[in-house]
């Protein structure tokens, strides 16, 4: 609503715990997709409440990253970790009138709840974007060219994508992936890795781009 | 939205308790149809929590398998079992943009809630389909042609249909049903059978393809 | 509806705890928009209810600012204040015929809030607008010029804006910005300074209008 298209976000200058870069999709193109998790003081009972203009899909794509994350928080990370079980969580994606839709926000959304539950903020200049499944499989998702554009426009230096997308960065065109550390998951145990340590065990991808015949 | 249509899922390589391989029938044939069931920590109480897109048939058809699948564990399978009795449950179809619905996933559902109750994983490369009664019967379904197609494409060896699609199965091409176990199940303890045993006590069925008057 | 399009409105005229003046846009112009809050009695537990014609935007932007004002009252202000976890709050934009939408009161609304629960009115002829994030950023708005206007209007004389939003302000004619002391807010912390000091830490900007090529 009167704002330039294209306007260049950071919103964070400081890495917080709870935040969390995810990269959208829409007709005008690729947007970065902020995620900030807080918990939600002087509720009754633990649980998770969710704002953003957020659609139905979104909606239960953040109710399965709830799911998944306690269980990976208790299982994979900290058994000892309570956080989920004491606090009621809300989670909001910035830009409230901007509707917002889809999966593709999955593993931004748990990567989010994780680092707030853990206090450890995600690595700097680092973005994310895959469907998760409720057992933490990353599954492919749509607008790669569109949303590696927007996350270099924003100043992004590593991108996690999911191991399935790996087809599309052969179409991908060098310029638009030139600069861009590109991980790619197939679990989310893996997006965890490089958004939570600076030098991850995963390695970044180097995928040339197929030439058309001549 | 920007993937190719016949992506082949196999989502999963190791096989895990919850996760069930359904199939699915489109506009454009048959689909994989992926349900996975976890356990839904910090509830207050038991219960069952759905998501994945899904129409109202389709989360009809989950009630009717979790009501049933309760009454299957301490019936038929273990009195001691007090899984669904201790834990509340959140079951999903995975890639949460696409609308899903019809009821020929009960079957699924219910393996799936089974095998994460009993801890036992499903037999790998085994796809089902089939619409369950409140007392367990397997009733028919539609789209069975489209639907082993899309098995045999995401690498299925062994498929569980309802007995009373055996008809169907006559007009079916011999190479559709080339290369796969077609096991008829008229009640749901068949169906179990065939997915917790690598040797079950049902056996495949071979129905050869009605010729053409000539 | 019968009443003068830009009738002043002045409706408080001594400072009361709880009472923000934000400031909104429509297709008419931009508006004074008025926040009240007060403890709503006789609840069984905390909460926040809001009325006032608002929309979905709104009423998010209203979960959103209750969220964030309950944990910097805690860390920001005064650890040993329980006045949230003690009471129910009932919050309202006047003019309840009037619809009221989108996401730019968000820090009127967190400003209201915590007055009431300080006990501190805001600084008399202070406006603010300003869309909130969870973590406190303070995001760019819409409709700059219209709100100054109004703004002036309403006897206005400090306003209280995001500091992304400067680029705008290059393009306002001077005789709008004249007489206003003008702050930009990164963090809701600014904000907080400008509302509850007299002379606040936070020094008003002076932005010359960029001249048209001649």
């Amino acid at each position: 609503a009167g704002l330039p298209k294209y306007r260049v976000k950071k919103y964070y200058q400081t890495p917080v715990p709870g935040i969390a870069l995810g990269l959208g999709w829409s007709e005008n193109g690729g947007v970065p997709l902020y995620v900030e998790s807080v918990v939600d003081l002087y509720q009754p009972s633990a649980g998770l409440r969710a704002t953003g203009s957020l659609g139905d899909v979104m909606k239960e794509s953040i109710e399965i990253g709830y799911t998944y994350v306690k269980r990976y928080l208790e299982l994979n990370v900290d058994p000892k970790n309570k956080f989920f079980e004491k606090n009621a969580i809300h989670i909001h994606a910035p830009e409230g009138a901007t509707p917002k839709d889809g999966p593709s926000a999955g593993i931004t959304m748990i990567t989010s709840l994780l680092s707030l539950a853990t206090g450890k903020p995600i690595q700097p200049n680092l973005a994310m974007t895959g469907e998760i499944t409720l057992t933490g499989k990353v599954i492919p998702v749509g607008g790669i060219t569109e949303k590696l554009i927007a996350a270099k426009r924003e100043g992004v230096k590593k991108v996690v994508l999911p191991k399935d997308n790996r087809k599309e960065l052969e179409d991908i065109p060098e310029f638009v992936k030139e600069g861009l550390q590109i991980y790619l998951a197939n679990y989310y145990s893996e997006v965890a890795d490089v958004a939570f340590n600076e030098t991850p065990t995963l390695q970044p991808v180097e995928i040339k781009t197929r030439k058309s015949i001549d």
